[in-house]
């Protein structure tokens, strides 16, 4: 075992079950050992609305408290988890889903209370590489969510892009680990309106000139931050593309240093 | 390795949560490899109350249609299960949380429709005892949830006794295996009433006698008559007690051949 590929497929992907059949069929078929990490999607904002739980957003950024908290644990390492995971089963793909509290899989440390109170948001501090690894050697494909813990008994949430960026950074030292990110659409684009326009490759040159433009803004300036650090702390390469990336000629935007 | 305790923890236990925190802390603390199973209680009830998910009873069984089997997936393995292996993982104890989907640990066939269709409640076919070898060894802890799948794709509502009996009786061709469980009283009570009337062993003649007495009636019925298989098939030793009974001289029922 010496290559991994470590996936992670967005919550947009996640809403929608014909997206994450196909999905999952190309995924199950990828040879060798491999990792998925998913989002969550709007679901649990949807059940919690159900419930009649208040979600609570603070400029924009939403804030977990103890419902939300046991809404998303429901969500995500339940229902979408599980969903994924016997799907990847009947794809003879032997899959197992995590949270990070399962063989203390990922550990967070709550976020500080500073202006603003997260309530039980956790940003990772340790990944635990051999749980992973001893799950690859017997031909396991975990497959996580994003929900963390304090290894204190508290289940914290936790970013899905940084769950993948932090597994691939941990695994790196180990192995060679191609990390793919799957979103809705086919890669960083040249131009938004424009599907057709995927910019093949960004190195840290291009980069610049492509933040200096406007063309990279908002919800994927942290993204591919996150990949250049991720590059810089030993991942081989990285991906970005849409739920069909596996599939033939399909193009999408490769990020190197 | 050579001796595997297996738990089963009852519904009624796990509606209360200082009822479930005690029991940790004494499960936690057993030497050697271990294994949990827990019931789901009525918490997925409520939820479906709360959702307007109808609950349909038919003779007193419950009918587990898809939005139903949704609320099972959610509560059992999502906030059930993930709350136990946090807790575990804080005493120490290497907890990984699973439904049968999960390494495809374990394998139920959709109950045929006859007189009653129960909707997707899955019988057992099979348990993979090399993943539970393999996460022993490892020194994790399986915490099962009572929620199966097919292979696929389905995931089927499995009753936890069964889940806990198959398992100790797969796991008992390659150890010794003592199976524990843990309801609300402390065992097999004499007279239901009385708490003290713990009856401390049953063996395969007495339980005849109890029988025809009606001491033993109702739910325990189906209980003793699993143990009894199970002990038939290679199980070590089974006990039925309370949620204490891992506390030093605490009452339970032994049931022997």
């Amino acid at each position: 075992m010496d290559k991994v590929q470590l996936v992670k497929i967005g919550g947009n992907i996640i809403e929608n079950p014909e997206l994450v059949a196909d999905f999952l069929k190309d995924f199950a078929a990828l040879k060798g050992p491999k990792i998925l990490v998913h989002g969550g999607g709007k679901e649990a904002t949807a059940l919690a609305k159900k419930m009649g739980v208040e979600v609570s957003l603070v400029d924009g950024r939403r804030i977990t408290d103890a419902a939300n908290l046991e809404l998303i644990t429901m969500v995500y390492a339940g229902k979408l988890n599980k969903s994924i995971v016997a799907q990847l089963q009947s794809l003879s793909c032997n899959a197992v889903g995590i949270t990070g509290a399962d063989g203390n899989a990922y550990t967070a440390k709550k976020r500080a209370v500073q202006e603003l109170d997260y309530g039980f948001v956790g940003d990772l501090t340790q990944i635990n590489t051999d749980f992973f690894k001893n799950l690859l050697l017997q031909n396991n494909c975990p497959v996580c969510c994003a929900v963390s813990h304090d290894g204190q008994g508290q289940l914290l949430n936790t970013n899905a892009d940084t769950i993948a960026a932090a597994i691939a950074v941990a695994l790196s030292e180990h192995f060679e680990v191609v990390l793919t990110y799957c979103f809705e659409k086919n890669g960083v684009l040249e131009t938004l309106q424009d599907e057709n326009s995927v910019i093949p490759i960004i190195d840290s040159k291009t980069y610049g000139e492509l933040k200096s433009k406007g063309i990279i803004a908002e919800g994927m300036l942290p993204k591919l931050h996150n990949c250049f650090e991720a590059l810089e702390q030993g991942v081989q390469e990285i991906r970005i593309g849409g739920p069909k990336i596996f599939s033939e000629n399909n193009p999408f935007t490769k990020i190197q240093k």
